[in-house]
């Protein structure tokens, strides 16, 4: 099924929206038994796999300005930023669950362009919809997905395996991403698969700055790190943004950006050195090349290395708690 | 551990958040070997089980008011509508995601708040919290939980088995669920797991009024439904509704407010009249006994019964979505 079939205009009320999706998104299909529809979705459990979830809300004005970027981008990176997730679990997409807070004021388009914006991603990494809830209020928009994902029985990697000695690898280039990549990232689905054929010791997605996201591999890892400042990949959206300094930019170097930007999602794991120039060896060449940007070792805390000299690095990056100084 | 235990506060930003929650929903527990603090949750599988998943957002002004509320009974009633649609599948609860969308005014303490309310009826039911995503914004409350259940392969409740012939049976009192119960209603997974022993037809829970969810029912199982008015339970409050008529609740009937009114989380059933009486009979004396009310048939559409006369019911009840007419 197209988007443009499953963009059909619906009745007006939940009915009518709940109608339109039993039909966009049609159950009974692969493992599952049971879709949207009914009160809950069915998964049908294979014994070798293991299933993980993650649950992600993209609000608008705090992650989006929904007037910029539209509903259906708005629909996407809601289900983008859960498929990092699972790209960081080392997991296989099976499913998805959607929540929509739509503003009084939101019309059934606005609906049905969020929704295609889902859907369309959501087959391009098969993770059907298969449930949903969806209701109108006097607050902003917010998209709401619960993201489920499968793995071979304990082959979901997680952060907290990072040893002294293991290289620091990052899929791709880093910083600027509020230019505009923090609503068009590709969830890093493709690296993951080949990184679950490898003893990765941790793994995460870079959603809050590599630093920030680095100490947390580490805390995670009882570990520490160094980052060689050489080594790591800037966007060309990091230079420009220190060319810009404009309001709500923050200001720094790119390389600044590149640590402590949020919103990159490409992936940052450990690996033994060794698993590393294997993995590098043997890197598919249709998916970009991870980079060796730092080593783990056994000493706390972060360290950048420029040139000759070693200096302790504060993590820093996006919080989506309260304020705050951290 | 106890929700006093639980409820130490915790260090400023989503860090000093994320590491409550770790504390308070500790990993590795049942068949989950990965929780809170990583970037998803991983659930061991069972092969003689099927996963059942729900999700639902409880918003602020449209679902609670906060003020009369309180930040812990909102907390506990996003977890309840959760768990009543487990329950409305015949599944036990496995865990749970929470999400929160916090004003940008919140305080640590409505936070903690929140979360204890969800912590002490996850508690009670069985149902660990493994995951979440925590946020503030410019918007009001919202809370967002996915759940996510188990029952024996094959034995999932649907909405789409009820035949002609079925009693239709709910499981307590209806109507009046906005002078309060909407806020502090039990989930029926005790009446549930009871129902999970029996060839139960069609189950659905009542989330938005009799007549609605029964017209669901029906309209899932390709039959009509004959309710008969003087069998119906009607709550107390649904009386005092009629009395009150204040601002904000609709005119009506104790029985028109128990056919219409929605959050009474009942739970509404299809079955065989053996099994019906077989279910009387056999009904454990610590829960409630269902209410047998009615009758499916085979000609479509909804009906009342009062007395010896038959009439065309309209469902009505509570939308979510739209402002609509229907």
């Amino acid at each position: 099924m197209s988007v443009s079939q499953a963009i059909e205009p619906f009745k007006s009320g939940e009915l009518g929206i709940v109608e339109w999706l039993e039909h966009a998104c049609p159950a009974g299909t692969g493992p599952w038994s049971l879709g949207v529809g009914d009160d809950a979705a069915i998964l049908q459990t294979k014994p070798d796999h293991e299933l993980v979830f993650t649950t992600d809300m993209v609000l608008e004005d705090a992650c989006f300005r929904l007037i910029e970027a539209g509903p259906r981008v708005v629909g996407r990176k809601a289900l983008a930023v859960n498929l990092s997730d699972l790209a960081a679990m080392g997991a296989e997409p099976v499913g998805c669950l959607v929540s929509l807070a739509l503003p009084k004021s939101a019309t059934q388009t606005m609906a049905v362009e969020i929704m295609a914006g889902i859907l369309e991603l959501a087959r391009q990494y098969h993770c059907p919809v298969v449930g949903g809830d969806t209701n109108t209020w006097r607050g902003p928009l917010a998209v709401g997905i619960t993201a489920i994902g499968q793995a071979k029985a304990g082959n979901s990697k997680r952060r907290s395996g990072a040893r002294a000695g293991d290289w620091i690898m990052v899929t791709g280039p880093l910083g600027g991403s509020i230019l505009g990549h923090h609503l068009d990232f590709e969830p890093r689905l493709d690296a993951a698969k080949v990184l679950s054929d490898y003893p990765i010791h941790a793994l995460i997605d870079i959603s809050d700055g590599l630093s920030l996201d680095l100490w947390r591999v580490c805390r995670a890892s009882h570990c520490g790190a160094i980052l060689n400042a050489s080594a790591i990949p800037i966007t060309p959206a990091a230079y420009r943004e220190t060319e810009l300094q404009h309001a709500g930019v923050r200001a720094g170097t790119p390389l600044q950006h590149a640590l402590s930007d949020g919103e990159d999602f490409e992936l940052l794991f450990a690996i033994s050195p060794e698993d590393g120039a294997q993995l590098l060896n043997h890197w598919p060449e249709t998916i970009a090349k991870p980079i060796h940007v730092g080593e783990c070792v056994a000493e706390q805390g972060l360290f950048l290395r420029e040139g000759t000299t070693t200096v302790p690095l504060q993590p820093s990056g996006w919080e989506h708690g309260f304020e705050t100084n951290t």
